[in-house]
């Protein structure tokens, strides 16, 4: 006697990838980043890691570069500059000392997720790049965004505006 | 007037994948671990971050350790210990100072690859890990392949032996 109503369940099964989809790039205010409009893209902890680095002091950060798959077959092939559709997230943690094997240094508590999304018109006025950096899922203030680009002009143009290199 | 045999080009592009399938933990003498008989798995630069690691002086060397789907999952849900088939790999590269900005260092050349490989039955002796540390694809030596397990039965006994935790 129980009538299952197929459609609002699908319905209520892909709202949220549907909305976490529009919000790369286009989100509502509370989670895109000031100026860029970027947001944390969807599933990202799962993508292929394109290398490790370490954050010297005051930072003292473990960090990984992971990149989607646009970024990959970039990185895979050599391809400069990075195509449209390229989005780069940076997972950073504190440096925290191992307490099982004295020489190690293992990832503490999560600190920053920064995003760098590849779109050459949108973003031309910053080599093509939209940035976002956020701490606990959050966008941080427009100051801080607009540190990004300046720093990474300065240091990688050469490497359309991205530091890091693939770890083979 | 040509005739397509499929079967031979069928068998031709599955045999590489089946060789590589089977050496993982039982392939030929010259690429698998002394002790353990462990392989270098294939695809294993794809899978997903579980976390980066710094290791100090004397090796100074960044880390990432990836997992195979079983090895994700058990971490995700926290099993201990790890169920059998769970392949956890450690890349290495040594530490070096970025030259684009200054208080990072990043990868430089790749140094050693570690696997361990679940099955209970197979290692029980050693915990139920297998255990194999390659260089440059080689296996190491079978003296340095006898000091792994004393070092993760002192350390880590009570997480099913392995030092990694997930990266949240």
């Amino acid at each position: 006697m129980r009538t299952v109503h197929i459609l609002p369940l699908v319905g209520a099964l892909f709202l949220p990838l549907t909305m976490a989809s529009r919000a790369q790039g286009e989100g509502d205010a509370r989670s895109v980043s000031p100026i860029y409009g970027v947001s944390l893209p969807e599933g990202y902890r799962q993508w292929e890691l394109i290398a490790p680095a370490l954050e010297g002091e005051p930072l003292n950060e473990l960090r990984a570069i992971v990149g989607n798959r646009t970024a990959i077959d970039a990185y895979r092939s050599g391809t400069l500059p990075f195509p449209d559709g390229t989005v780069l997230v940076k997972l950073a943690w504190k440096r925290t000392p191992s307490q099982e094997f004295e020489p190690a240094a293992i990832p503490g508590a999560a600190t920053t997720v920064q995003v760098m999304v590849k779109d050459s018109r949108r973003y031309a006025a910053t080599g093509g790049w939209g940035f976002g950096r956020f701490i606990g899922g959050k966008p941080v203030d427009e100051v801080q965004h607009r540190t990004c680009f300046a720093c990474h002009e300065a240091r990688v143009k050469g490497h359309d505006f991205v530091f890091t290199r693939f770890a083979p």
